[in-house]
């Protein structure tokens, strides 16, 4: 938790325009116009700008112009803000609907007083890094949580050659390859029973989905290695793809080589300053939750 | 759910003496001597033959002269009742303390009501069946959950060879195997990851501890299969050990071959009507409990 | 092993009109010809009906007028040649090419002495069983190795509340469920780390791929359960699919009912008489190899 | 790989005193004394100090007079030897009998080329941390690989809270806890299901053994973490006890607190310059294996 400065413009951004978002960003604007701060808001929340003080404003305004960025959604809100904002160097705060993500943490009914906690200055500054892949026909796409190389399908298999910093690691059969970031380990991978990587390591995990292999262990790398996927076409398979966040798909050429690094660019994740990683995952993983069981009645 | 007769005698066992098992054992009894059903009582309930109508009995008193048997306490006492009188042919009715069990399902409020049923001949009957390990130097041990052949200690190996009716199946170094019932797929076998066998289904399962093998996927065989175990001595290994629903515990000879089939004695366990096996894999499994998600907010 | 009547008409069918096939292909013709034995064979192989006493057949009439089928491939000939002739009664005898497979156990340099052998009457006969997957729309679709209800990408959710013989199980937001006889349990469900069930056990396995729940163990029920999957349509999801041995898809509509039972008919897979389960499982799972390790050199 | 000056006198040690153990450390003496270079050997060896320059030394002054130890044996070997040598500085290199393992790399046929190489300064050194593990009541215990607590039995439960830095992680019941290395990545860990983890990354793993919880994951801290271990006393519950690299175990007091963390001094670990970590991975965890399958053959 660190003093900081007051801010002098902050944006909020939502990837919806659902009343109940509106009604979010106006509280905010609120509690922000009230510290004598600027308002900024994105295209799906113009209709706020005939509020006083609050102007509609360009994403490229928004970067250059605003010192913090409130997002109003989900995980899934902050990830796309994350790539269009968060990258450029714009801090985030994320305000949730309903169930708390790992990303958001401030919840709707905690808006005035952690909002005004944050605008004091009481913050926590949390850095994530974004994953970036890079094709031989494509500009980098940026990942915050995972990439995905994938058949596309269900039980369709891709074959590839994985590579560390140059070094071949293995060949392997799978429906896809999971490469994600600490901040990507409580989402799809873990799904997959991936592990846990605490935010503040310097890692990137691998794991393969569905692999044809005797073994399907998922494995850390170093935050600074490069790792190269070789894809190798085969009979009757399609092409496959490249997802970013779940979210952006790329289709690949039959035999591309795809290079996943570590991003320059940090992302500054804004928390109240009661947040703990630990408790998201108790909240949302059930760590708190014991099976009761047999031998505990002897 | 069937009707059936009335009961004519039931008993009613426990593993402790606790206070709080009297109360409802003397609860038990009163709802029982009002229905014309005399009660026969195990050592650790003999304070309760002070009630008229209630008798202290010996175990073979208890096996050959009830036709309920009712276990206060947890899925635990339930195991060791099972391999002592359920194992004879009594059919059992578990009332639990606290925590729902697997095997218990009458919470201590619900008393009255659910025994009432019950006696009223308003009941399920569910059967499960014992596996039986015998080594060439002792008896044959019962399990209900499952036999355990292990190490005796953590990260030290075992090395035997499996054979299923009498053809390998395969040779393997770990911490040690899991041969479990259908019953005891919700236990130690889950925690290992093993999977969920349905009561009703003919089979058992064979898992794995920390093997040192490139697959560690569970087996499941057929109900009918006689497993055997054939341990093999190493250098530097101390004797291996036969464990029952995590209870009798027997060493082993270094070479013993431990055979392993279903007994056939079946355990008749006795439901309210409304019993459902998979409210409570619900219920102590955390299937209802669903992670909120990054993709569910877009 | 049974002792068994000669053969009095032998078909032979691929999915593939390669080369090797057809080599293999006249091979077989050869011995059975030598043995008095009729050869029928179907569309791919037509070239081989200039032999004498071959002949080229339609479907219906192998099914009819033979009373055992060669397939030359792999398992995913087996898969399709089970759906298309097996299902109808007529038993099969599968000839691989290369890589020794789990539904086909003859390799091509055994082919002169293990088929005279079968020919002889000394084999082995194993049964297995169909899933039948019926939706609300369509005729029954038949799987010998699985179902897979899916959303049809990667990272893309579908919802679902699971029944077994109409109580409810769970409810569930995964990428998929898979829903497995014990044949398929050593194909797609297996690398999703589904147990390995013994072709003779009558259950039916339900494995959720990628699962957004806190247990994600896979479920096994008898093989006479009706499983119901009561799909539940959701902001922003796609159309969920329907995929049989991940062969045949179709779409499902957003409501959809699907329901699986294992069907009537009866595949009959006829084996060398060394045929051996787990001869296939320790040559293809790598059960055999250990891993060496640190303790055993101390 | 870096270039070298070259050692000035080296140290052999091992943990047998078996005749091909001494056969092999007489050839090392012979590449080393050829090389002008002064050897000392440690106890089971000091049948070898009747050569001439070969002198028999104790722990201590092979610690302050060498500067390249060779170990003869296996990773047990290597672990011991780097408890008692490398911890206070000394590189260590590795020769295995019969199996590579992950943490010796030079086969007894390639002694001479390979040693040769390294004493001409032809090698890599990587750098391996120790854990550190400190109770109430005694000295810090180290561990190259691993830290387990556990209940000292299969199926008997341990409960704990785990705290990250003093900041609250979880409570749990299991068997057991491993606290483990990216050295001990590939080894009990991994039988565990435990992430591998590249040595060069910064990092602990922590893996619960059986645990019964709903989430079983396991967790990535950084390399700095101070991890706190809290033991909870429960009813019938055995002595906790402490293992280090399943090699020294202490019995834990009831309510022990255990802090585990990276410790200062850092292992030396001297390879040929060939070496590759992912080729130890390849060989010995069977993942150049490929799983043939019904798909491939279509």
């Amino acid at each position: 938790m660190k003093k900081k400065q007051f801010f002098k413009t902050i944006a909020i951004t939502s990837t919806s325009k659902e009343k109940r978002i509106l009604d979010i960003a106006r509280q905010c604007c609120e509690v922000i116009l009230n510290s004598q701060i600027k308002v900024l808001v994105s295209d799906n929340l113009s209709l706020l700008s005939s509020l006083t003080k609050v102007k509609n404003a360009s994403d490229e305004d928004i970067i250059t112009q605003s010192d913090l960025l409130i997002c109003i959604g989900g995980d899934g809100t902050m990830l796309s803000s994350a790539r269009r904002f968060g990258f450029f160097g714009l801090p985030m705060l994320g305000i949730n609907l309903g169930k708390l993500g790992f990303l958001t943490d401030i919840a709707p009914k905690d808006i005035t007083t952690s909002l005004l906690e944050v605008i004091n200055g009481e913050y926590i500054e949390d850095e994530r890094f974004f994953l970036e892949a890079t094709t031989t026909s494509s500009e980098p796409h940026l990942a915050l949580n995972e990439v995905v190389i994938h058949s596309g399908a269900v039980a369709q298999l891709i074959e590839y050659e994985v590579y560390i910093d140059d070094v071949f690691v293995y060949r392997q059969s799978a429906d896809g390859l999971i490469i994600n970031s600490p901040t990507g380990s409580t989402a799809y991978s873990l799904s997959g029973g991936g592990p846990i990587v605490h935010p503040g390591v310097n890692a990137i995990t691998l794991l393969p989905m569905f692999p044809h292999s005797l073994s399907s262990s998922s494995l850390i790398v170093g935050g600074a290695s490069k790792i190269s996927i070789k894809m190798i076409p085969g009979k009757g398979r399609g092409r496959a793809k490249l997802s970013m966040d779940s979210h952006d798909t790329v289709l690949l050429k039959s035999k591309e080589i795809i290079n996943i690094i570590k991003a320059t660019p940090i992302l500054r994740l804004i928390h109240p300053k009661n947040h703990d990683f630990y408790f998201g995952c108790r909240n949302k993983l059930g760590w708190s939750s014991v099976i009761s069981n047999k031998k505990e009645d002897k």
